[in-house]
């Protein structure tokens, strides 16, 4: 087990129509005058917009809106926030949506006090010191951004995607999540969301660190979670209990606790961002066909931890480590084609991956070895890319 | 699933030489002057109290002492360091020891600024909206107390041994968790512990609340961890990793994250407070002799819980509920066993115990009907005391 420092004070205010609690939490932590940032037209369809900017109304706090945020969140929007909180004195920012709205959101409130370009943070030519309050109106159980101190934003000049990671400054200070506000989500977003949290757990289950068993045991009990009620949400959208037991493991999955005391990899993660970054495909989908494809090669590799994986989570009794792993693999990719998810570029949409542009941007963006469960330069990063044709 | 409130604040510095941050996370909260909080001989002994205090020394920061704080703490150490606190103007707390330590500072802390005396708040007469930051550097891995909102005191003045429970106050704003610092720890005082923290999350998981997957199966891979490292630190109290296991097991098990979105039981540390303030045996053996108990009552009247904790965490393959769950509660007993824990009254050393009493001041002090799980009434609870002879 390694040394680790770790403090989650988001507040988490959890069950149906936890998003009329929003003025009440924003006083709480003294603001008056807020930023409230969504997405495309769902939010407004459901009437969920107007009745949190009625909530807000009704408690006199002041507020200005900033919609149109797409998947995969680019900076245009980030400006454009930083200078509508400057222009109006906002003081906190209110994420009405999932991943991509509530990374604009803090990429927002970690530039509006800065000098520089907010890019510098999530270039790493800068470290946050300081950034406006963020709270969450969560409506796509995925990213797990309401409890993370991540931030994903891309870069248009380039096709730059790099997810900035920080211990404190990025961690929202509370998140209203109502998992009847996810009933509507389509199919395909609710199985892309629990492809992105499986995958924010296998990135800090695959680890180089031994002996971390209560991580283990806590990660292999949230994927055994999301495995059992995953059929559920998409048997029926409306199932508040098994959207409610999705809607937490997603938070878990990427609030660290699944990640204490060990290194972790992102290998996936990273792979999969230059993926959506080139070829603008969900995130969530994207992992689907990347993380089987690492996991494979992870089997050939050091095939120990996907064969305790297998055992534990998928109940492989297979032995031989290399052989338990591989039949591991095919029962996620069975889970995962159950839910409708892609296996492959091509059920991806993409039909001739630029496998040399995908990799060159990788290392260009992550370094020359990224992994840290086991070292993967250009040469490893290719083969897992082929893998997954 | 029920609607929850989640909030855990605790900043966790886990790892060797976590203690020697003291100084530093005492400044990053603002505070200049201190009161250090200990228990009996073991940790001048070991010479941590004196590192402590040069710590804080060197630091520049003001403190004053109080120790000699007992297991089963009572009421007048927490009125004599109100006093000093009031008296030295102490900013917060440092408690340097196991739960006892830190539930007196933490009760301390919330009456140095209340009026009145602070056991209104542990009789329910007033509710704390006030109190001095407490930080911690656990040496023993047991109560939970690091992590968690609650403070167990007894009233000298009949024995009432009340637990307060709070959402926020009494959470601590720091926990320095090494586990070097348990390496020394008697093998009785180990086990205790571990008995301890299992019973924190059996009194999660035996509840009425149905659909809480991600809950119960966090709770699930707690227990496993746990029973997979106990073994090793009583085989060798120095291996650091099974220790360092076991201690941030013992976090988890009772700072909320096995509870989220269910009602609790706390049937049996009710009925073993009672043990332990009458008799003044150890809290956590005290509970290896209850929840046995209580568990074979559950069996007999409401087997479910018990048959799922069975076959998912004792590995029981039995299909019918009762005979799992019994299965069940014999593995259990075998592990507490093992670690040389007791199981019946007699082995705790109470030849007669005097039921009637227990069972009396168990109702005047929580009520008519106890627990969550099954409701039980003056009748039940005779029944479970008897059936831990």
């Amino acid at each position: 087990m390694e040394n680790f420092t770790y403090c989650t004070p988001t507040k988490y205010v959890f069950g149906r129509d936890a998003e009329s609690h929003a003025a009440e939490e924003l006083k709480n932590i003294n603001i008056g005058r807020v930023l409230v940032v969504y997405g495309g037209g769902s939010v407004i369809r459901s009437g969920l917009l107007a009745r949190v900017i009625s909530v807000l109304d009704n408690a006199g706090i002041f507020h200005r809106e900033l919609g149109g945020i797409q998947p995969n969140p680019t900076d245009p929007k980030v400006r454009e926030g930083i200078g509508m909180c400057r222009r109006d004195k906002i003081e906190g920012l209110l994420a009405v949506g999932g991943g991509s709205v509530i990374d604009t959101a803090k990429a927002i409130a970690a530039g509006v006090p800065y000098d520089g370009d907010f890019w510098d943070f999530w270039a790493g030519k800068s470290v946050i010191t300081e950034a406006l309050p963020v709270g969450v109106i969560l409506t796509i159980p995925a990213a797990g951004s309401e409890g993370s101190g991540n931030s994903v934003i891309t870069l248009l000049d380039g096709l730059h995607k790099i997810s900035l990671r920080t211990d404190y400054w990025l961690r929202p200070k509370f998140a209203l999540l109502n998992p009847e506000l996810t009933f509507t989500l389509p199919p395909e977003q609710t199985a892309a969301g629990i492809a992105d949290m499986m995958a924010h757990i296998f990135e800090r289950y695959f680890s180089p660190t031994a002996d971390v068993e209560i991580t283990d045991r806590v990660s292999e009990g949230v994927l055994k979670a999301i495995i059992e009620e995953a059929p559920k949400v998409m048997a029926d959208p409306c199932d508040y209990q098994a959207r409610a037991n999705i809607m937490w493991s997603g938070t878990l999955a990427h609030n660290g606790i699944c990640g204490t005391g060990r290194k972790e990899d992102w290998a996936s993660h990273a792979m999969e961002h230059e993926i959506s970054a080139v070829y603008g495909v969900t995130h969530g989908a994207g992992l689907a066909v990347v993380m089987p494809a690492f996991m494979t090669f992870m089997a050939a590799h050091a095939p120990a931890k996907g064969a305790q994986l297998a055992r534990r989570v998928f109940d492989v009794v297979e032995t031989d480590d290399r052989k338990a792993a591989l039949e591991g693999i095919e029962r996620l990719k069975t889970f995962f084609a159950s839910l409708g998810l892609p296996l492959t570029f091509s059920q991806l949409g993409i039909e001739n991956p630029d496998v040399e542009l995908l990799v060159r941007k990788l290392h260009e963006n992550k370094g020359e070895i990224i992994g840290g469960y086991y070292p993967l330069g250009a040469k490893e990063t290719a083969e897992i890319y082929n893998l997954a044709r």
